[in-house]
């Protein structure tokens, strides 16, 4: 078996298996894009015990076909708990941790974790699209990784390994003041890389006064200081500037960041790194996924 | 009338009505407490044009006797909107702004606004308790004043007058974090000033990556470095200690600082407090409160 050839030659499907929803790929023999899908069917939606039933019903709509399966499907809430590879973790470390749930037809991807006296971290599903955007030529092997989502993550990759990482749990902080704090009022805005969002991420970048700085975000309008449609893009702002600060502390020298992920996040962090005067290199997450799903799928024994 | 008569001679009901909760207070001809009442019925809980009833259920419960009220009763979502009164803000500027409701029978006493060029913040009924401490001897008449709730205040008090303040979104974001987020499985327990309440005080207070901090918390769980059970006071803590940086940035050399509140938050902020090797003095804030609304009645016009 030669990196280049699958042991799937007929194909497989790919399923990036989130807590909300799920994303599936099929993929040919020669791991070209046939057929996609996606679904609010996130592991939360599925009852312990249905798992099973959920993963065919993949099959059922796209192909009776091997499935490589990655994010929280591996996780205690979801079909088989696929224990984290410790950092540093490659290529490697991940296929040979794979856990093999139907013998040669369903594997799930481990998330790795970062475990040490200073730090415990984890991650799952993220791994796959920065493995595979390295192998694959999406990213350098070398690089710092900013990956926003619910949880942002900064990567560390060095030749091609995760090496280590810091999660800012920004994306989720933004939906607790969206959805259900005293500033929810005024949040109901989309975000956009505007002059207010500029303003947040100055203040983020400078001040480590966050849980300070929001409440003035109300206060600025109940004083008329500001509008209500300030108030998101304002308080996104705010978070990803002190999401950075925590971040950049990573970086070395002036390297360009890449920023993964959705294009809608990374468009964000982008306009925000750009503030703090750094280079910043978008890869769409979707396409970094597939692209490690491949990489994967060749190196299997 | 000097400052030690009162005008209401048959006494009078002090209502602290906030978001959430009403508490009201009958003082009799001397300020002497003569009954009291709490109930769940804050100002969200009535709808906008039957505030005057809510007012007169208190007289029936109660007495027939004037009132003053403070809180979020003043706000625009209350009875009648108080205009807040600018720093420095002192005993006389309360009574001078008092949003007199029913001519010599209801007077709101208005909030407490900072607008500057940099920095706007707001209070409401929180100006009561200081202005009330400081003018009964409660506290110094020149202090720094923590004053935790759902949004910690801290009030920098010169000769009794409120002259600046800072808040921080403290205790709203641990209750979104217990009630919504990815931690509040593991946020069940109650908060104690225990070792995992002071390990998240000084993390709080040497770090400025809170927003890290807190998904650090869930990965510790995860990876058995840490039981679910240290979640709760570990988070609480983290959140006071980062707290802490931004307030003491107001502190003036050693001084005491005053923790003015419910005892169970005072409790927890003068052991954080300590954590940071300073020394607390609490105020029970509704002794404050009442002593407030004793002294502005005195001095109505």
């Amino acid at each position: 078996m030669t990196r280049d050839a699958m042991r799937w030659t007929n194909g497989f499907i790919a399923v990036d298996w989130g807590t909300t929803n799920r994303r599936a790929y099929r993929l040919d023999g020669e791991g070209r894009l046939q057929d996609e899908m996606e679904d609010a069917c996130g592991i939360l939606a599925v009852r312990p015990g249905e798992f099973a039933a959920a993963v065919e019903q993949i099959r059922a709509r796209m192909r009776p076909l091997p499935l490589l399966l990655g994010g929280m499907i591996g996780s205690n809430r979801g079909w088989v708990e696929a224990p984290y590879a410790p950092c540093p973790a490659d290529l490697g470390s991940l296929v040979q941790r794979l856990q093999w749930v139907e013998p040669d037809r369903a594997a799930i991807v481990p998330g790795v974790a970062r475990d040490t006296a200073e730090a415990a971290d984890v991650m799952r599903g993220e791994e796959i699209q920065i493995v595979g955007a390295a192998a694959s030529g999406l990213m350098p092997a070398d690089a710092l990784v900013c990956h926003p989502g619910t949880h942002n993550k900064w990567v560390r990759v060095q030749a091609g390994a995760i090496t280590r990482f810091r999660t800012v749990m920004t994306g989720e902080l933004f939906n607790l003041l969206k959805g259900h704090s005293m500033l929810a009022d005024f949040m109901r805005e989309e975000v956009e890389p505007n002059a207010a969002f500029r303003r947040g991420v100055a203040q983020g970048l400078a001040h480590d006064d966050l849980t300070a700085e929001l409440f003035s975000i109300r206060a600025r309008v109940l004083l008329g200081h500001a509008p209500a449609a300030d108030a998101a893009p304002y308080a996104s702002g705010l978070l990803i500037g002190t999401d950075l600060r925590v971040g950049l502390r990573m970086a070395e020298g002036d390297e360009a960041i890449i920023v993964m992920g959705r294009p809608e996040l990374t468009t964000l962090y982008a306009a925000a790194l750009e503030c703090a005067g750094r280079t910043a290199r978008q890869v769409d997450g979707e396409r970094a996924f597939i692209a490690g799903a491949i990489t994967i799928a060749k190196e299997l024994p």
